[in-house]
């Protein structure tokens, strides 16, 4: 899978039902795909998607960002521990080829932010909107279905 | 200064002459109040704090991105050298007790993010504004002047 | 996989056709006994290793220290690009449950100090001898063929 | 500062009498160069260090595993939390130009082994010994004295 599409998922680690719904066909719609997920390895949206690979045969990657991969999905091909907290979220943008987000908190915030400025395509399910000066700045590629967001991901990775 | 109050500027490393001055004087007045500044080392914002806190007396720490202390600015009293790249923005929220984003990229909007995410306080002075679902979501303290961040993070920062 | 043992390979870049053949062996052996592979993603022993899981149907994990997947051995299962260089060293450490060091230079020896900082179990295959004041300190565990290395890694990790 | 030169000092979080006072030394002895010392920022040697380097008016750099500054020695002049663990201590050797360890457990060896990784010189005081297959390879530079150590590190750091 070395050669594969890689996309990063995420979103919040609490995730409401419609939220944990969405990750779930994102990460079947990858693995559909033959791409390869990447996520925090946690729960709620880190989760779902796993589980969403997993039912597909599909592959993925777990980065957390304790010691130990012991909190990680039981979903997940692979769980990578960092030790490294926070600092960790650049690691999983940095290992994908794009960025799907889902909702989210800060963190997901964080990841959107650092593939903009690595340059990466980030495709949003209802995540955050962004402004300066009270004009709307919107590099990120909206989608309203799972689906749509994992054909535009895939399409705008493959540039 | 091991133990003074240290506050992290992030802003563009291209920063327009307002913008500089912004930096300056937020840099002065840190370095007056005592406090550290911590920003990422290179041009633009982070060139001008660290030349305004260098003006005061004051101590400044820079957090580089590369291999190398080489392409930080001179006016900074010490250089990290991290060899990690994106992932030493962080670094400099992390050992932050509040954060001032004036401006800025995607850089500076990781930094926030990540703040954020750490509960650490966030001052803005004409950064980034957030929203979802069409609804404003403000964490960031706003600020209108260079004095009044410093005095907000400060503030913020002790508690 | 994600509740398997994991262990890290760790060896030169660049092999020596014994060092690559041990290598294989070691990585044919740990895929055989289920366990996951974690190594540098690079030449020499990593791509020995990753080729000889793959041969027998086994997951590998690859952590490169680049910005890129590309550079990574083929024969991976799948890769981490972490952008952070030699920083990356701790975190296949970190990942592992145990460290099979195979002969190696200078990265390979922060492999395997990191681990035992950590308090990781590391085997040695013709690896570095450690001596304090001139007595010797041997915390490495010696052995002489690549499935014994492979079935002490696994016994020790079990603990 | 940022135009100095930077030593590292590595060595155990616990010092013997004879430890500390050697780093205290190796401290003072770079302060009076107008050298920057960078450390681990905690105990012992970390802390002997950034006691004699303040005797003598010099700048230290103390960079923390964890998410705080607050375990970092009060005799630091700046502190650097990282929340990265043991991944921070290439940061610690990556920002400085020599390396100078005095005894050590396996952190300090970790920091020699990604310092020859990177090739930084290493000065050695009574610390690791290493060898491959019985024959000794010694790439540490070694010294008798504190002073000693700090006067090939300046020199070997200026090459």
């Amino acid at each position: 899978m070395s050669r594969a599409t890689y996309v990063a998922v995420c979103g919040p680690a609490r995730a409401t039902e419609e939220e944990a719904t969405w990750a779930e066909e994102v990460g079947r719609s990858l693995a559909r795909a033959g791409a390869v997920l990447v996520c925090g390895g946690l729960g709620g949206v880190m989760h779902a998607a796993a589980r969403g690979a997993q039912a597909e045969g599909g592959t993925s990657i777990g980065i957390v960002p304790g010691d130990d991969r012991d909190p990680a999905s039981p979903h997940l091909t692979v769980v990578v521990a960092t030790g490294m907290g926070e600092s960790r979220n650049a690691l999983l943008v940095r290992t994908a080829d794009a960025v799907i987000a889902i909702s989210g908190e800060f963190g997901t915030l964080s990841e959107i932010a650092l593939a903009l400025k690595m340059g990466k395509p980030v495709v949003g399910l209802g995540t955050w909107e962004l402004a300066k000066e009270g004009r709307s700045v919107d590099p990120i590629v909206r989608a309203s279905t799972p689906s749509e967001a994992v054909e535009k991901a895939l399409m705008l990775a493959s540039r």
